[in-house]
C-alpha cells in the first residue's frame, strides 16, 4: 500500500486525491495547501487525511511515501526537487518542468536515489490512444509520413504560460508515447491578442528524421471545440477525433502508391488507393485509474513508468524550443 | 458582345468554354491547344468555334477581344504577355503567375495598354465567400483577431508545384479578397513523401499588422476531405466549412472580453462571452457565371476585376515567399 | 424547510437523495428501502439521514413532509396513494401509474387533501425544452404542423414494460408539455424480438385536432443513439438533437407557402420558403435542481406543478391507449 | 442493340434518353411528346433522334424494340399496356402503376407475350444498395430484426398524389430488394397541411413473419433532409445514409445477446454486444447505367430483371394497402 501525500489542493488537485483515493494499491493520507479554506475542505470531505500548511512538515512524515504535485508549472521543480531530496517518489502535473534545465536536475536527482518520477500525461492511458499505439506498434500504418492535430476551443485563459504550454502539451505528450522518437528542428508561430498577455493561439511544426513531420494547432480562442488529430502512413490513416461520442478513432485504408519501376523520378505515377474504413471498439477503462495504479506498480517494482520524468523532459525540450521559435516568427530551432 | 479565345483546352478549359458560352454579353469564338485530338473535341461539341494549334495565329483573328488561359502555371506568363501585346484582354486561370517578377511585368504592360486583367479567384465569386466580406465590411466581426484554413484531401498529386501552389492558393485568393491587406512576414513548413516531389503538405504563417495572424494548412495526402475556415474576431467569429451542404457559414457571437479599467496589465481579467449560432441563408447564384459576367462587365468598362493582376500578384508574392521559408525549415521571410 | 423522505434507494433513488439534499428549500431526512444493503449504503454517506425498511414507519414520522418514490411502475399507486392518505406531498417517477384509474385515483386524492402531487418529468425543466416552449409560446412557429421524434439506442432491456413506457414516455411528457393539449386519437405498431418480452421497439402516432400530428419512435435495440425531434409549423421549424453539445435547437426559418386566391383548390400553388438557420444559446441552468426546487415551492405554496398529476395521468392515458392499438397492429384507439 | 422509344420528355424524360443513348447494346431511335416544344428540345439536342406526338404512330415503328415510359402514373397502365400489345419491351418508370389490379394485367400481358417489362427502381441498382444486399444474402446480420427507414426533405410537392407514391416508393423498393419476402400486414397513418392536397407527411408500418418489422417515415415538408435507414439483425446492424459522401454505409458489429438456457422466460438475461465498426468502400459505377444496360440486357436473353413487373406490383400492392390503411387512421391492412 502506497501512501500518498498530494501537494496542491486547487483545480485539479480534488481529482488526484480522489483517484489515489480509489486507485488499488494507493492510500492517500496527507494534502498539502497554504490556503486554509482549500485544507477545510479536504478535512470536511476527508476526516482521515491529514493536512498541512508547510511543505517540508509533510515530507517529513514517515506517513509519505509519494506525493503528488498539482500545483502551477513554476513551481515543479523547487516541490518536486524538495520531495525527492527527502527521499519520497513523485508524480507532478504536465508540463513536467518550467525548463529543460530543470526537467533534467530531476530526473537525475529521482535516478541517483532510485525514486519514482512519473509526470501526469493523461492522454496516454486512455483507450484511444492505447489503441492508436497498438495500430502503430504492429506496423498497420506503414511508414509514418505525418501526424497533424487541432486542439482549439473558447477556454480558459491561462495568466501565466502560452497557449503552447498549456494546450499543446497535451498532445505532444501523445505524439511523444506515440511515436516513440523525438524531433530534430521545431518551428513555430503564434500570437497573444490581449495585451500584456502570452500567446493565445499557436501553431508548430517538429521535424523528424526520415520525412515525418508533425504539426500542432492549439487556440484558447475558437468559436467551436475541435480536437482532431491526423495520422497518415504509407498503408492506412487514422483519424483520432476525441469529441466523437462512439467512434473516436476511424482507420482508413487509403493511401498513396508510387510506382518505383519508371526510369525517370519526374515520370514516376503516383496514384490513390481508397479502401474500407474501420472503427474500432475502445474499452471502457478509465484512463486516470489506469494512470494511478500504474503508479503504484512503478512504485513497488521500480520499473519506468510509461510517461517517466523523461518523458516529461521531452515534452518540455519541444516547448522551450518552440516558445524560443515563436518569439522569432517561426525561425527554426534545433533540437 | 466581348469574343472570346480560349488557350488550352485540357482539364479546366472546357469549364471556361462552357461558362463564357453561357456568360450574358459574351461568346466564343475560338479555341487554341496543340494537340489535335483536343481540338477535334472542340469542333464536335462547338461547330461554330474556330480552333488553332498556334497561339499567334489565334491572337492575329480580329474575331477574338479577349483570350481565357487554361494552361500549366509556367506558361501564364508568355502566352498572356503575347496576349496583351496583342492588343487582347486577358483572362488567366490561378496562380497568376510562376514568379512576383512575371506577375508584375504583366500588371504593368496591361496598365500601359489599358487592358482588362483579371485572374481566375473564382471562390471569390461565391455565395459564402461573398457573404462573408458583407459581414466582415459591416464590422460584425469587430477587430480581425485570425484566420485559420484547412483545405485537405487525399487528392490529385501535381507534378510541377509544391501543394501550396495548388492548394493554399485558393484560401490566399480568399484572404486577400476577404481581409483587404496584405502580410508583412510569412513562415512556412512542409514535406515532400514522394522522392523527387515537391511538398504534399504543407503549413503557412501570415503574419500581419494589429496582430491579426493567417495560417493555411494544405495536404494532398488525408483519409479525409476538410474544407475549413475559423475566422475570429473580437465580436463575433465565423465558421465557414465549404464541405457542408445546408450550413456552409456559421456565425457564432462569442468572444472575449477584457476587462481594460484594471491598473496592472497582468491582473486584467479575461472572460468569454458565448452566445446565438446564426446559419445565414446563401443565394445560389453560381459563381463561374458571376465571375464570367464580371470580366465581361470589367472589358466593356474598363473597370478593375475583384480579382485584378493586382489581386493575383499579391497571391503569388505570398506563394513566392512562402515556398523560399518552406524551404528553410520555417525561416520567416519578410514580404 | 420541506423535508423529504426518498422511497426506493436503487438505481434513479440516490439521484433524488443527492438533488433534494442540494436544493435550496429542501432537505432529506428519510430513505425507505426493504434491502438492507440499499440502505446501509445510504447510512455510509448520509450519517444524517433516517433510514427504514417498511414504509408505514416512515410515513408516521413526523420528520417527512414530502416522499419521493423511485421504485418500478408498477408500485407506484400504492405507495404513492399511502403517503397521501398519510398526507404526505408526492413526488413520483415517470410513468406516473401503471394504468388510467390508477392515475385518476392518486390525482382525486391528492387534490381532496390539497397536497402537491408531481410526476417527475425531468425533460421539460431542460434548457433546451424550456426555449423550444418560449418559441412556441410566442408564436414564432406559425400553425403547428408536426411534433416528429425519435429515440434509439443500444440500451438497457426493461423486463416488465415495453419500450413505448420507457423510452416514448420522455417524448410524451415533453409534447404534453410543448404542446399544451391533448391527441384525440393514437394507433401504434410494434415487435418483441426477444420471446417472452414486451415490445423493444415501437412507432406511435397521435393525432389532433387541427391537422397536428404527432409520432415517436422509440427503440432499445439500434446500432446507434439518436435523439432527435423535428417540429413543423408554417412559419418556422425547429430541429432538437439532445446528442449535439452546443447546438441542441436549431429554428429554421423555412416553409411551404399556400397560395390562396386561386380558384381551384387544385390549382393552388404550393412554394418553398427557406431562410437562415438560427441556433440560440442555451443557459446552463442544471433541469434535476430547477425541478426539485419547483417542487418545494409547490409544496409551499399549493401552486400546481408544471409536470402535475394531471400531466402524468395525461401521459399515461395516450400509453395506455398506444399499448392497446400496438396489440392490435395499428388499429387507433380514440381518447 | 437495342433501339429505343422514350416516352414522355418532361422533368425524367431527358435523363433516359441520355441513360439509354450511353448505354452499352441501346440506341433510342423515338421520343414521343404531345407538346411541340418539348419535340423541339429533342431535335436540337439529338438531331439523329425521330420525334413522335402520337404514342400509335411511334408503336407501329419498326425501329422501336423496347419502350421507356416517364409520364405520370396515372397514364402508366394505358401506355404500357398499348406497348406490349404492339410487341414492345416495356421500362417503366416507379410507382409501376396506380392500381394492383393494373399492375397485374401488364404482368400477365408482358408475360403471355414473353416482353420483358422492367420498372424503374433506381436505388437498387446503387453500389450502396447492392453492398447491403451482399451483406444480408451471405447471412452477415444474423436473423433480420427490423427496417427503419426516414426520407424527409423541404421538397417538391405532388399535387396528383400522396407523399407515400412519391418518396416511400423508393424505400419500399429498395426493401423488398433487401428483403427479398412481402409483408403480411401493413398500417399507415398520414397528415395534409394543404387543403385539398393528398398527404405530405407519413408514417407506414409493415409487419412480416418471424417478427420482422419494417417502418417508414417520408415528409415533404422538414426543415433538413434526411435519408437514412436502420437495419437491425440479430448479429450485426447497419446504418445506410445516403447523404453521406464518402462513408454511406456503416456496419455496427452489434446486438443483443440472450441466454436460452434459464429456465423461466421472465428471467432470461438479455444483455448487450458492442464491438467494431466497418465503413466498407463502395465501388463508382453509375446506377443508371447499370440499371440501362441490365434492361438491355433482360430483352436479349429474356431473364427476368431484377426489378421486374412483379417486384413493381409488390411495392404497388404496399402502397395501395398502406393507402388504405391511412385513410383510416393506422387500421391495419392484411396483405
Amino acid at each position: 500500500m502506497v501512501s500518498i501525500g498530494v501537494i496542491g489542493y486547487g483545480y485539479w488537485g480534488p481529482n488526484l486525491v480522489r483517484n489515489f483515493s480509489q486507485a488499488k494499491g494507493a492510500h492517500v493520507t496527507a494534502v498539502c495547501d497554504q490556503r486554509p479554506e482549500r485544507r477545510a475542505l479536504v478535512e470536511k470531505v476527508y476526516p482521515s487525511v491529514k493536512t498541512f500548511s508547510d511543505i517540508d512538515e509533510m515530507l517529513h512524515n514517515p506517513d509519505v511515501e509519494a506525493v503528488a504535485i498539482a500545483t502551477p508549472v513554476s513551481s515543479h521543480f523547487p516541490l518536486a526537487m524538495r520531495a525527492i531530496q527527502a527521499g519520497k517518489h513523485v508524480f507532478v502535473e504536465k508540463p513536467f518542468a518550467a525548463t529543460v534545465a530543470e526537467g533534467e536536475q530531476l530526473v537525475a536527482e529521482a535516478e541517483r536515489r532510485k525514486l519514482t518520477l512519473m509526470v501526469d500525461h493523461t492522454f496516454i492511458y486512455t483507450s484511444a490512444v492505447r489503441k492508436i499505439k497498438e495500430l502503430l506498434s504492429n506496423g498497420s500504418l506503414g511508414d509514418l509520413y505525418y501526424y497533424d492535430s487541432v486542439r482549439v476551443n473558447l477556454g480558459l485563459f491561462q495568466s501565466d504560460v502560452s497557449v503552447l504550454w498549456d494546450l499543446a502539451v497535451h498532445d505532444l505528450s501523445i505524439m511523444d508515447f506515440l511515436i516513440g522518437r523525438s524531433p530534430t528542428m521545431v518551428a513555430a508561430t503564434g500570437m497573444s491578442h490581449v495585451p500584456g498577455r502570452p500567446e493565445n493561439m499557436a501553431y508548430l511544426t517538429c521535424f523528424f528524421t526520415n520525412n515525418l513531420i508533425a504539426h500542432f494547432h492549439v487556440n484558447w480562442l475558437a468559436p467551436v471545440k475541435i480536437r482532431q488529430t491526423l495520422i497518415g502512413g504509407s498503408e492506412k490513416m487514422i483519424v483520432y477525433d476525441d469529441i466523437e461520442m462512439s467512434e473516436k478513432i476511424k482507420v482508413y485504408d487509403s493511401g498513396i502508391t508510387v510506382n518505383q519501376d519508371e526510369d525517370s523520378v519526374y515520370q514516376r505515377h503516383v496514384g490513390y488507393r481508397t479502401g474500407d474504413m474501420w472503427a474500432p471498439r475502445l474499452d471502457n477503462i478509465e484512463a486516470l485509474k489506469i494512470e494511478a495504479e500504474h503508479f503504484v506498480e512503478c512504485v513497488e517494482t521500480g520499473q519506468q513508468p510509461l510517461s517517466s520524468g523523461h518523458a516529461g523532459l521531452r515534452v518540455v525540450r519541444i516547448l522551450e524550443a518552440a516558445s524560443r521559435s515563436m518569439a522569432n516568427h517561426g525561425q527554426p530551432v534545433e533540437l
